[in-house]
């Protein structure tokens, strides 16, 4: 068995990861290699699609025999929302999908897997968000999906913020209604009182962005965690962890994603640490 | 540089090979190795399409900033000729496409290789069909396209002959009405006084198939060629080879036309020997 790209053949199975721009896509980079060391007759390759051929791709694509399935980025997550026949809990709350496979009826099925990615990061690093106070700054697509994960994950109490209090609130109303028990609630962005913060804004990618919450109310018991990639350890992340307390990094969701896109795509199990150990 | 999978990522322009079957298709293990040692971040993967959705995703496909064109196969290209804005003279002739690109203003150019791909081979083995009198047996796609090329090469006359003679008949019109200046008719598959004889019926395929022409006419001066894969030196190719004819196979064909998609989609010049190489 070699790990020469002549192992793409007729019979390889693809996973199309689609966005634009793509060109930063690292997830060639760290399945590919997977598969080849596993002898998996499988790749993934990108593609830099513009949205406005995007939703006849979406269906073209997934009708092709060989394709196992769509990692979907951006700006493509709701449009693909939009298209699919039917969707997860996470998907629907956050009005997102980043990941479409063709069921074996033919119907197209969306799911998000940002939230339960972060939710099995935070458990792989020993904290169980079950029974937590947690806040989540940010009621944006990620935002959305971490606080529906988190919910489902057993949360004592969540609040969600957001610079715009409306998409906060509607953000609290959307989880209500497929979590009708879960204590939700829509407020500023104070992190005092909670045992999970979470930054889910964008702010921390360009420099010079504010803090997107007051770090000098942090517990050093909090948690405080971050979906921003750049730079791992994030601003928020360094103060934070000068507080003492402790950090969890964009990273981790994304490589507990994988297992969960294996799983749809029909390939056989696989850990986060196992593809982590390829990056 | 490696010959890794890894190589491909994000910005890895893209060759989709598309058919229905397309799990036999030979150009990634050909492409794919010439790619990995000169470096270019480019690779072809096979879509196995099926023929309801395929018109959409020849659009949608090509609409991807980094799909750098389609190699089309059986049963996608009348279909590919019917769909492409516009395309060369071959294409016309035969109906039928197996490339496509598409051009810097958006709209899809449509091309057929078989013919001069199968014309660069004879070249390449001595033998210039300019002032040959040449012989067609089949009507269909491919013998379309080798009839165009042979006249195009300024064969000094053609005759197409078709266990169906309308088809033959319409062939004969259809180079005509593109190259009126040439010397071509319909007829019998009698291959007396040919220089060269082309099979470009699928007779060969299967065991115990007739022979696609009488080889007991052939001279020993006449070039025998086929279009036929199975086995390289088929059935009809061997008859005439006993009775001294120089004979031409099919595989060079197959090679002549990769450095005719290389142009098509952009990559730097290549011979058909280089590829023979890695194959």
């Amino acid at each position: 068995m070699g790990t020469d790209r002549t192992m793409i053949t007729g019979t390889t199975r693809l996973i199309l990861h689609v966005g634009y721009p793509i060109a930063q896509a690292r997830s060639p980079l760290i399945y590919n290699p997977y598969f080849s060391r596993h002898g998996i007759d499988a790749a993934v390759v990108a593609l830099d699609a513009p949205p406005d051929s995007y939703p006849a791709l979406l269906r073209a694509a997934l009708a092709v025999d060989n394709v196992a399935g769509m990692i979907v980025t951006m700006p493509h997550k709701r449009t693909t929302y939009a298209l699919v026949d039917d969707c997860s809990v996470a998907a629907r709350v956050a009005g997102a999908c980043n990941a479409v496979a063709r069921k074996p009826d033919g119907r197209l099925w969306g799911d998000l897997f940002d939230g339960i990615g972060f939710v099995r990061g935070l458990v792989r690093n020993g904290i169980d968000p079950a029974g937590r106070r947690c806040l989540v700054v940010g009621a944006g697509g990620v935002g959305s999906a971490i606080a529906a994960a988190l919910t489902d994950a057993g949360s004592a109490a969540l609040r969600v913020s957001d610079i715009d209090a409306g998409a906060a609130a509607a953000l609290a109303a959307r989880i209500a209604v497929h979590f009708p028990a879960s204590a939700i609630n829509a407020g500023p962005s104070d992190p005092d009182g909670f045992d999970l913060v979470v930054n889910a804004t964008p702010l921390g990618m360009n420099p010079g962005d504010p803090l997107p919450f007051d770090v000098a109310r942090l517990a050093p018991t909090t948690v405080v965690a971050d979906v921003v990639m750049k730079g791992d350890v994030t601003p928020v992340l360094a103060a934070a962890a000068a507080r003492g307390c402790r950090i969890q990094l964009a990273r981790d969701m994304l490589y507990e994603q994988i297992p969960l896109y294996f799983a749809l795509f029909g390939f056989g199990p696989v850990t986060a640490d196992e593809m982590r150990r390829i990056a």
